[in-house]
């Protein structure tokens, strides 16, 4: 077996989102490698899923290159001088709605992948619909994005909610926060995938990445249909 | 095997409510002793759950006894001369909530079921939470009602919103109304379980009789905690 | 309990998307009464998985209104007198892939609601993985719309496979086709739930109406990403 | 993202119940905010599912108003000069019955929450079905009060035979004591859901916070159903 | 493929237990070639869930071989002159208890699967624990017998408690009778393998002919053990 | 909360089997508790699934009463001073079967189980069907006794082949050990369930002392069937 | 969407076996545009899983060219004028072994889809594990083909047994016949996944055409590995 | 209970696959007792999944005898004086794919597996659907190899398009890498089971040597089916 990791450096070229690594259930050896490889490159990389321990020693190796952001568990490698080009956009455009305060760090991870992939948006925490005034006081603010990304746990009844209320797409992330009936998530993943509410993107539990990728596909389509 | 049906005659007197008849799964021969028993006791029971062609057949039997109530598939048995002792308060008590349109059949029963334990019901349907407006504009007649019955198939987020917008107990009552994920009201079921809004009170899916009887009961916890 | 479907006459104008009959589990009466109620106000709705035999009743009551498409199992009630307004545009936008022959019924269903919904779309049969190079024959074509649905039962391959293959983002259709291990449609749905490619939106099982709906809700995230 | 947790400050008015911090899957910082914010306002607040090590480290930062109650893994943050408005009532309003050892952390957390929102309890430990005469023993005195809360893990046989011995309301909390097919709570909730006994309402696994809110609840129908 | 189905005619001499034939699934010319051989053979078989269309058809083939019992569904299949061999013994071995009326059919194909092995049994219909005075009537009369079997479908709590209130050994017979949660018996399933009470034996649901083997087992334990 | 452990003396006197103590789950102080009052009772009792540390805890605390037997994690508490009326008989009764290396310590915990309520067994370990000669080379011993427990992990093949060479009962232990698809014993159990040879009696995943009580109870049988 | 269907014409050139049509969820219309298809282009094809109906109305229309196999609910659509190049071996090479009688429909099924394939095989039916001795018998004449396909349902313990018995590899194919925990098939795929024993090469639960496809694969690695 | 391990020490000689030691679950005890026994017997054997504690220390006792190979997690016992028999044949048989980084140690087993077997393989790593032109640039490659492997976790994808590739079977392995609903492999698992393209044989999540033999196996089908 070849010892070295294949990266697809040529992601972004073809489909428009450059490959982020998954850091869970990689290790040491393998995260290193790849920053390794992107640092020789020169390539900007978002790693998700870093523990603290492996963050450190990442950071220790390369202090110039490697930046751990604590609270979403990501890493930027990024050994280029300037970092004019991936300058975030003024106004936010994402919206990203969660329901409970165990849900930040996946919010957070969110926020940064969107960050990475060139889009600013906006977090409206704690917004449950157990309170449900807290949502409907946002609901004009939530309404003016063009998308909204929405996460959830425990039952999940956001998802439907947030969709009744918004004229553009909601982007459901179910979240694994939940005990009983509703462990792992798959609670909520089945109630954003049954809801009512037309206009609702479902993917899997936890998948920020996956949920902010989308997002950017998605604001890619406008530019694409006006071509036609 | 004795061939006759052991009917829990007592039962009211034990635990302050009637046992119902549950008709789904049983022959023709079986709910026709039962109904036989009824009339010679002059015992008033409902059957639950009765398919058209064996209500049919029973109402033939005993034409001035068994009356059929199509919309809930329920029946009456009741062979005495007057109905007065069971009229029912002039007040609705219970609010009866319902998400869809294929729902009306279990709101029926529950409606049924509760008139024939002497409470009188008012239902709202079609207040599902894709279009928030129509709930909330209800929400203050619902916050009168000393407790809510909500009936919901697919994702089931009515249970949770509607428990955050009245002060008494809201009886989810998950319909298997439903399609992928949310066939047979598991997906359901589990958003009523998993709510973050206290105060819901599960049943099983389509439990209609189940969600009156437990609504009696805890009406009767007024006055058994008056007495304290 | 009232007899009357509460129809939600304002959901276009609030989100964007009007409501979309799901005639499945809906009696004939029910359906009737929402014909109606639509041929009086004059409003063109669309009903979605309606029985051969509901579709023949409900044809012959308004021959002038009622419109049946039998292999997307779908109704059209329109009682305007110009259809001018719905004309669909010239150019295809919207591309529709499918694995399998037994996704036709389905497949339809999708292009029904994308035109009713105002957009036209283009399909690609019997382009499963197994045969990969029926796929890749149609890559550029695929990739030259702004977002694909692909439709796919049994293993779900398709939804990973494609989505590595076009810039835009793709809505995944589980179907429910399928037997042992795929039986219902699960195996399809966690594999696109699963997936690895990133810009796959999930919707459930068979929800060909909800593809259709998330599709055009897309396609406005670029008129609404303009004006900011 | 803003870094503060919007607490609901309000829900008491609203609901009736205060809202009571789940602490399991919060982090330290999140759990010492909420504490600082109750004291700054002097409001009173239950913090359940805290573990050991954050609960002696919020404990040590405020001494005077933080209480740890370790059977119940809770937290009262209470920093008001006088207690006296939440003296429980003499009697013992509601029964909490369990079948087994493992089930009395659950019961002091139920007890606790109680406790909290003002009502006095009492506990019937280690009467499972299969000593069936433990139960039996104390069916009268369960039976006088207004209503009972069960508590059982593996096959939860216990919720059954007590519905059918006391004519109040039976609140069934399922534990996720167990191993092998009732691993998890799942047998007993399928158990309390599947009951044919009348009166059950089923909350969601090891749920003791929700178990103690439906029955303030359910004793707040008896105020008002007595308006009517 | 060989067309003739090979029974195992020397089963009975090899474990004690003759093979008794699983109807359902069988085709009439595949339980038809079984009689046949049966007859020729003159050996006594049983065959249980044989449909009633395909019992007609074997009576009308074979009237003085084949007997059909209608309210088990079971077919004897006996051409020998006399039935003296089989007579059963005057005292009912096995208590056989049910909780609802619609588990009657399965306690019938229990009982003439006993009588076919040799073991006259008793059945106490509707004694489910909701009623539990019932079951506590007649709990000195089943403690009498040195097995009992019980059926029960919803939640199954009988098993528990019963097993509770008996010194020999209770075979559990989960039955497929229930709804939502219930559907198809694994509540109950999970409920008797659950169960807190020693001494309890499961089979598979709706497994009849399982029980009734297996107590002829349990009973041949009593005179293999007097051997050592 | 009464802070003791109402433990159930008279059990064995009514049911036959004594109440064994499941000690995972358990509290030290819990534990600890039942030790004193069996000591003080001079009660001889067994405990199962005692962890390393606690079993080191109490042998400490009463080195006169309490021994560890480490294979099995069982404890025995007995403060008499003879141990005569436990001495187990000569011949060993049952016989029990292991499929493999991995569920030694199940056996373990059987056999003290089993000694603990006087009934001598003998061990036949890797004897699973995958080497299906090992088993027959053994199959004349395994007859011999008048039960036989088997103990299977993985796919629990072991059940059906060994109920079809013995004609005594078969109890079905099903073991936790596994991964992928039988992780968690869950494959072994539907095994032992869906066999189509008669005479198995399953007991929970991993229930040893399930499976002693019931040969217990089954050789129990034998004696109460003599008297009739 | 055009109405044809795209069939692989040149798959045996690719991967070494023709498509086989599935016929389950194909209308009659999909299935007879394939059949013209297959006549126009003098190509030979095999359809598994035709109804009845079908079946007849295709037979009706090309009664040259279409063949009925009942048993095996099979066609195969062949205008060519001669067979001779499908002639099969003179000697069975494959083994197909069952355990149960309702089995022998999809041992046809796996009959029929070797011989279209060019394989000859031999059935050994009703040889379940129950009664070992019957598999006994005829585990030489398994052994000595170099392949056997295994089909149960129920428990499948005869994929480990048999696995255990013959040299070459087992092809298991779980049948979805059974109850209770074994309907649909899913406990024997658990348990051919789960087997201690090697060589066990699992398909989906009643795949026929699957294991056939997949023997003829497994022999032609060994020309392949010749050529090495 | 015998304290030694029976090893099968004839099953080479029986299956034509010796038999190899799954370490998982195993006390070091154990492991220990059976490199003992295989020094004694200058035996060669196996063992997989030993963990790096057990191995070290299995090592330290025996350093002539004893190899760790560390990313594959497998021991090799082989205190023989010469290697000369087990030296691989220089071309690669077998081809292994692998879709992600988190399968290196997985595929790591197999080889390890294989070589033991004395089969060489060649492994392609890295070549997930996702990203489909790396899959594509080895086909011809691959298909040269008479048999593959593949390995793949998350939606499992990978099988499918691998199975349209190639003319040799596929052998599935499911890996349980993956998060939410791909958690423990059983998405990947029910992909491989599901696939439309034929040839694929399935094997355990995670189970590396049962695929290593079953390739063994299918390799000897060659020798075997040469001299019919």
């Amino acid at each position: 077996m070849s010892s070295d990791v294949k990266f697809d450096w040529l992601r972004t070229m073809r489909t428009g989102v450059p490959e982020v690594v998954f850091g869970e259930g990689k290790s040491y050896a393998q995260l290193s490698d790849i920053c390794l490889s992107a640092i020789e490159r020169k390539q900007r990389i978002l790693m998700t899923r870093v523990s603290c321990e492996k963050a450190a020693a990442l950071c220790a190796g390369w202090p110039a290159s490697v930046t751990w952001h604590e609270p979403s568990r990501t890493i930027i490698v990024d050994s280029s001088s300037s970092s004019s080009s991936n300058e975030p956009p003024a106004t936010p455009i994402v919206g990203i709605v969660a329901a409970g305060t165990s849900d930040h760090a996946l919010v957070s991870e969110i926020e940064q992948c969107l960050l990475f992939l060139g889009v600013q948006s906006r977090s409206y925490m704690d917004v449950g619909v157990a309170g449900l005034w807290r949502l409907i006081d946002v609901a004009d603010e939530l309404d003016a994005h063009p998308l909204n990304i929405a996460v959830a746990g425990m039952e999940g009844a956001l998802f439907s909610v947030l969709a009744g209320l918004v004229k553009g797409p909601v982007i459901a992330v179910p979240s694994s926060v939940g005990y009983g009936v509703s462990a792992g998530g798959h609670a909520a993943l089945n109630c954003a995938l049954s809801s009512c509410a037309p206009g609702i993107a479902v993917v899997n539990i936890d998948n920020g990445f996956g949920a902010a990728a989308l997002a950017v596909k998605m604001l890619g389509v406008a530019a694409a249909s006006q071509q036609k």
